[in-house]
């Protein structure tokens, strides 16, 4: 697999309105956009940092997928997201690898990409995005 | 503060034995360096992915801060570090904008860089370290 660059690093965080200034103050830029994915039960919160997004994750759901790893670990850093070429080949090669898959092929995420997730238990607890547009 | 990009994303891993090959397969590319940094109590290994590193960090004492990481948490994303001009500087305009830190200063870190971590209670749960050559 050919990796070029640091997608996005995404960030549960108990509430959008009280990190998004944190993290402008931070990084010394404004968060560009705001998008709910109503299939992931979050709020996203984006902000550009060279080459890489930072992606800021509140829950609308305590059932959700953000909801439940805050409930276990608390805030903190969610998921890293690496820019392939193609993510269904990038998937399938993953998988011929031994690398157990959530996603068996991509799907849309945000800002319209297309991504498909590693299991973490795959991948030393690392939970691992693979995305392309 | 100004944030130029990610330099790197730090990864704590039970054995970089095991998992040098699978990041190398990942992310198409080889680890570039394997450095012990006596002070954190850890060996670490480095890929580069674009503009941003992936440092894995193997404890070599569990009473180490990544030992200890990893007796809580497990295995896993363990921080960000945010590329600066000066480290010192933005050290001393994050503690001015109410951020706690844990390094008051910059230090000596891997690769020969000057680093300072913030507390992660100030920072939304996130070990946020920043550095500048």
């Amino acid at each position: 697999m050919s990796v070029s660059h640091i997608e996005h690093i995404g960030i549960a965080v108990q509430s959008l309105e009280e990190t998004i200034p944190y993290y402008e103050k931070l990084l010394g830029t404004k968060c560009y956009a705001v998008e709910e994915v109503a299939d992931q039960k979050v709020k996203t919160a984006f902000f550009k940092v060279g080459q890489t997004k930072i992606e800021l994750l509140e829950s609308t759901d305590p059932e959700g997928p953000i909801g439940k790893f805050i409930g276990k670990k608390g805030p903190g850093i969610h998921h890293v997201a690496f820019a392939v070429d193609n993510v269904d080949q990038a998937l399938t090669e993953a998988e011929e690898n031994g690398i157990r898959l959530i996603d068996k092929q991509g799907r849309k995420g945000a800002e319209g990409l297309n991504i498909g997730f590693l299991h973490p238990k795959s991948t030393f607890g690392v939970l691992t995005e693979l995305c392309s547009d």
